[in-house]
């Protein structure tokens, strides 16, 4: 045996999360490291899905909205989701998908400055944070700048007191580089501006604080570490010393003060029940409910220390298997500021990421030569980490794949 | 036997749809007239949402992207609902909730037409219809305008010329008496103005024409008169003659003309698809388009005939059982202008209908006096019209119900 298997071994062996793998329904012969992108299939959703589309839906129809508490569903998971991201109850809405979600969330920061132009978001955000960032400051007649996190700080110091909001993630999604959610949060509101975060690769993978940082708005998805579901909704969070005077943009009938009085003008719900916008998507959002049932006596602590160890022994192997082979590991080695993936750049990143697939190790690509591998301390064990780069490693000492040019990758 | 009985009877027997009914899983003794509100669990649904969970998201994981068309349903998915409202194929995307797609529609008409200040919708319309619009409106910096549908011929001539859109239904959800779709595009677009209809009681209920009547922008949900189960997605409809040229508020990365290039500025994509937001609720998504597979080879203008031949042996009933007990029908005896609904207007409506579900009759009601009873000629019968009716009768004769003041009703 290897001195990395062996390394593995013991790791997998001390691992106080390993039984809650068995939560999944993993495929056999599969390596998982997508769950970053798409969560695997959790085993409490199948039975869950067959009770909503059979009893609730078949059997009870219409009642179900009393009977089996769907009315409440957006508020109960989202309280759930809150529980994983340092929100008390009452400030997460679960719905709608994360880009409507940010457009509420940059749309209520600009209503709660009216007279701050700028909106200031990251150059290297997810596509849809930056997009949504230009819609809303169009609509709301403000300016959007891109600074990069590190420069933020001089960013404020000269221009703050025209900024109303700033808009990142915690995690780089190309990188896994964490930036300080603590730090930029204070920086945001020394000058008296909002901050907005988005956590799709953060909630679920590592704890989140969002009342003790004094976070104003958050946003994130449901089917990367929360393994929700394909295009799961997502979640809102307003801190509740907002709630009385922040404004919704999408005034929808689910959250008006009183949904069946067909009342002739919109009249906001009280606390983050306002932010409820049209009929929630019923199956998907119980079915992501159910998939939260994965955190069940979960400390968070302990996911976070896991997926370090996960990442470490990956970078470790990366060293010792890949980068004699061109691989370029550009995910911190710095624990404090890692996220629960691990980037590597290599010009043939398409084609081996499809050779990898095909011996059934699932991961990812980001453009232009990004090979992405996330860990999932619920279900990732360091085995599949040193499987997946041993795979990786044969692979391109065989020549085994196809070096076409890099293409776009799949779903995020 | 009665001669209600023998004529429903008669009616049934020479129903051309009456093998339509097996399409649906209508739980026994169970008279369902609220699929206006939620339509029941077609057949097609749990075998489809099996293989979504288990195969497409268990076993395929994130390569269904692909491998499994995911990345395409919102387009496919658009285009089934497309063919049962008269709209080409690349006109239509389903996704997100109705109140969201109104967002769109009206924020695209306002960009649409940049000079003109008014937007007009129904007074009776939909609050969620209401609220978008109000909403629309001061993101843009326009005013609304209520006016009803017999009066905006009026209201066109004199302040045509200022009207950016109109915001209506085909269907009033309260008395089901249709408006004329066709006459007020023509209005609108006489004037200058586009015509934004909201088909979330029409489609699926009865033919639609939206290409024919050069309708601009429609919106409706998946949950009534589609079956595609709680929340299930809404669509949009944009005619093709606006896609070079409408632009959306809601800039999710899915709509970007190159969704995987990661570029750093929204381009949008070409056709409808820029319609598309974030990453689509999948499994609700999938439900929808099993459950359209029960208007498979069936003709909307039987549809039509049928319902209307439903609702007129509704209202037989009503008049002969109901009325000398004291409900007043508010649904049109014209059949040219009723829809798939009959409204009865009682001061007890709400125990009514409660008293009603005790003994398996299912109808909703809406504040503050009207009784809904919602036919679909998919899988109603008259035997089913006549058992509510005469459920109904007994109750109000023997008045075994709670006569507590009304209260607001279930969802829509």
């Amino acid at each position: 045996m290897t001195e990395l298997a062996e390394l593995a071994d013991q790791l997998d062996a001390a691992d106080p999360l390993a039984h809650v793998r068995d939560r999944f329904l993993l495929p056999e012969g599969v390596i998982y490291l997508d769950g970053n992108s798409l969560g695997p299939l959790p085993a409490a959703v199948p039975p869950v899905l067959e009770d909503v589309v059979h009893r609730q839906w078949g059997t009870d129809l219409i009642r179900s909205w009393n009977d089996n508490d769907w009315w409440e569903s957006p508020l109960r998971v989202g309280d759930a989701v809150g529980a994983l991201i340092g929100a008390a109850p009452g400030q997460v809405v679960a719905g709608d998908s994360t880009s409507v979600q940010l457009f509420t969330a940059l749309s209520a920061a600009c209503d709660l400055r009216p007279d701050r132009s700028l909106l200031v978001t990251d150059p290297e955000h997810f596509p849809t944070d930056r997009y949504l960032a230009d819609s809303v400051a169009r609509l709301h007649g403000r300016e959007v700048r891109r600074v990069a996190p590190a420069d933020l700080p001089d960013f404020l110091a000269s221009h703050g007191d025209r900024v109303a909001a700033i808009s990142y993630s915690p995690v780089d999604f190309r990188t896994g580089e964490l930036h300080d959610m603590a730090a930029l949060t204070s920086a945001a509101h020394e000058v008296g501006a909002l901050a907005v975060w988005d956590l799709c690769h953060a909630a679920g993978a590592m704890p989140v604080h969002l009342d003790d940082l004094g976070v104003d708005f958050a946003v994130g998805c449901g089917y990367k570490f929360l393994s929700g579901g394909p295009g799961a909704p997502a979640f809102l969070y307003a801190a509740a010393r907002h709630h009385d005077s922040w404004r919704t943009p999408l005034h929808g009938w689910t959250g008006h003060a009183e949904p069946f009085g067909l009342a002739a003008d919109y009249v906001p719900a009280p606390g983050i029940a306002r932010a409820r916008i049209g009929t929630p998507p019923i199956l998907s959002l119980l079915a992501l409910e159910a998939a939260l049932s994965a955190f069940d006596g979960v400390d968070l602590a302990q996911v976070r220390a896991k997926s370090l160890s996960l990442t470490g022994f990956f970078l470790r192997c990366a060293e010792d298997l890949l980068a004699p082979e061109g691989f370029e590991p550009i995910t911190p080695t710095n624990p404090d500021i890692r996220a629960s993936q691990v980037s590597l750049r290599h010009p043939h990143a398409y084609g081996l990421i499809q050779a990898l697939a095909t011996q059934g190790v699932i991961a990812d690509m980001r453009a232009p030569d990004v090979l992405r591998f996330g860990v999932n301390a619920l279900y990732t064990s360091h085995q599949d980490v040193l499987a997946a780069t041993t795979h990786l490693h044969r692979t391109i000492t065989t020549s085994d794949y196809d070096p076409t040019p890099n293409r776009p990758g799949a779903v995020t």
